[in-house]
């Protein structure tokens, strides 16, 4: 990395000497994992060079826009709106937490037992080895689950905080609260950029977000397609990227990459061979760099083809609808577009069982790997929803819950192995 | 027990064999724990004896309700208002949640890593255990924790459950939610019991349970005196039996105890000897029969003067305006009671320090045990709240977290010794 970005780190305030061990722990497992899969899409070298450019490249644009006057939101979870962000003028970011680089640095405030995704978080805020973090002018919470609820009024004590109430239940009453609280967040967030939300701009953002998701949907549905164009552990990065790139570039190098993998289908070139077993994943979600799933499988042999995730089908899956004439009826389609997420924080959640089957059902895995980040209390306790399901649709699971640690690879490729032969 | 209670469970469809054995257990653990304690007050013996008769009096006394076409509620709150349930004509009744007794049933369907007293109700009903949670015609749920939330749809294959949102901010917008949701569930349990709410039955009713609150609030003041004269243990089991007695029996009972505590009192009668280190607690429920916090540390010499909990402070301090002179204004009145209690399911949750202080001060602790159910994620990550608070008003605290198993009574013992000893 070039001086220019040193400086910018230590202008952060991050800690060096950590942040450049975790730079060089990346920069160390990427190429295995990633670069040494055979006959990849030319177009992924888009997304190689993003995240050869991880706290770089894009942490500078983040500065620039800062320098001109320009907000930045750091989120980590689906239901903060991204559009509403966008048409203020802010940049909206996902932020890091996918790693256990972190996880001594969130153990000092937050008890072991807590799912890692969010010590994940927490530890680079409070160790100071997140960029972005400290990139951005406000983080936005939300109720979803338990851990993260809490965790937000530790984080508040560093870092400005805003918390958006997500109901558990899906009813009139809580639909009515949800579309407050999108309210509530337009006031904060004008107060914080400026400017001042109107329809035309909505309905830029609006068309701007929806064209990214259906280019997620356009590569995500070539998945589907035997031989697969596409590994299960590229189309995950890609996945993972949209959460903190610029949304048009973005859309732009994801539509480039359908257009190959188009070709790659006509032609009949995939990167795992025709009739593979086919597996898909649900469950919670795969934040950079936690690729230890998609890794174990792929290695032995069998395409990963479909995420069942919030960094997957959860996330591009809705389309705001673009078409309320004026800004009161737009909020209310984007309203209704995040609360139709099915998310294990709402109760009862049986719709999502509906996708994962569909899913399967259209990216032809033959079994599913229901996947649980350790002590995430909606998904573990919902697992039991998704095998009684799957089971009565004749459809193989196997139910995983892990960590970000290494200890278990092992363990992994042993128990999926075994499923697949299962098959 | 009788031969009329055999047939009563028989009756209720439980598990007869493995119900003897939960019987036989809980006859086997009460004697050491609470009948050797020396100078009990003698009006525990009504105490005792709704202990005898844990699974059989007062169980009749449901049926009895039900054959003159009562009904019965159960719950696992304090959101759950009472006042509007026995209003309607129903009994309430907090059901049985405090052993790993029925961890096993419950593991059949969810995960091992979960609060033990989700585990605790759910394998109550699964393993067909618990007599309470039979004659129940509905189980009333809140969305409180995720543990809780999720596994509600799993009761609700089993057993009628009505589910309450619960929000987990405390604004306009969510109380006005909160009372809604209080709307809603008269709706369900006017259908249910075929009664209408009125403004006198339920202010008759609202003065019945404050009456309740008022006598434990007086019988756990008496605990702050020195020397104390009622064990924690004891004071523990009352406000435990609070959740399922008949509410003017227990009042009557306990305002006895009251006036006998008081001469104790008076006579410098105690049950430790006078300036033994006091100790509160503070944290999550202790459902009957887990004594296990409080046996540990009363055995050690040192009275447990206080419980910042939900079986303790947070279910009797808070009392409903009486005054409102229309069903509506009372209504509201109701809501803001409960919402006012300082669960760790919200965010923020500062009041609960405040609380914690006052009740140490007040009580002359001069340490608190801040006591957390293993995988209660809220009150796990707001345990480092209660010790940055605690520490900063110069009072010691030892924070534990525990499930109900007996394999970690040494290491408690050792743990609460070696802090005493540094107080």
């Amino acid at each position: 990395m070039s001086d220019e970005y040193r400086d910018m780190w230590a202008g952060l305030g991050l800690d060096l000497p950590k942040h450049d061990r975790l730079l060089a722990l990346l920069n160390e497992v990427y190429p295995p994992i990633y670069l040494e899969q055979p006959n990849r899409p030319e177009g992924l070298a888009y997304f190689d060079f993003v995240i050869g450019e991880i706290h770089g490249l894009r942490v500078k644009e983040l500065l620039d826009h800062k320098k001109k006057g320009g907000k930045v939101f750091g989120t980590f979870c689906l239901y903060v709106p991204d559009e509403i962000i966008t048409a203020l003028g802010g940049i909206s970011v996902g932020l890091c937490a996918g790693t256990d680089f972190s996880e001594a640095d969130a153990e000092v405030d937050l008890p072991r037992n807590l799912c890692p995704l969010i010590k994940s978080f927490y530890g680079f805020k409070r160790g100071r080895i997140c960029p972005y973090f400290e990139a951005t002018d406000l983080v936005v919470g939300e109720t979803t689950c338990d851990g993260k609820t809490k965790a937000y009024e530790f984080l508040g004590g560093m870092h400005p905080v805003y918390v958006m109430e997500v109901p558990h239940r899906k009813n009139d009453d809580t639909r009515k609260l949800w579309r407050t609280e999108l309210d509530k967040f337009i006031v904060e967030a004008q107060k914080l950029t400026g400017n001042r939300l109107t329809h035309e701009k909505l309905r830029e953002n609006v068309r701007l977000h929806n064209a990214k998701r259906r280019a997620l949907q356009r590569l995500n549905a070539l998945r589907w397609k035997n031989p697969t164009p596409i590994s299960g552990k590229d189309a995950l990065l890609v996945n993972q990227i949209a959460f903190y790139d610029d949304p048009s570039r973005f859309t732009a190098s994801v539509e480039k990459l359908v257009e190959e993998c188009e070709r790659r289908v006509a032609d009949g070139v995939g990167v795992f061979p025709k009739d593979a077993p086919r597996l898909m994943t649900s469950g919670t979600p795969f934040a950079i760099p936690n690729w230890k799933l998609h890794h174990v499988i792929e290695t032995g042999g069998w395409p990963v083809v479909a995420e069942e995730s919030c960094v997957g089908s959860r996330y591009f899956s809705g389309l705001v609808d673009e078409s309320p004439g004026d800004l009161n009826g737009l909020l209310d389609a984007v309203a209704r577009r995040y609360f139709d997420i099915h998310c294990a924080c709402f109760t009862p959640n049986a719709e999502r069982m509906d996708d994962i089957v569909d899913l399967c059902r259209k990216s032809g895995a033959r079994g599913v790997i229901n996947y649980t980040l350790s002590f995430c209390t909606p998904y573990l306790v919902e697992a039991r929803h998704v095998e009684n399901r799957l089971k009565k649709e004749g459809i193989p699971v196997l139910s995983l819950d892990s960590d970000y640690g290494m200890g278990d690879f092992g363990q992994l490729q042993t128990r999926i192995g075994a499923f697949v032969e299962s098959l």
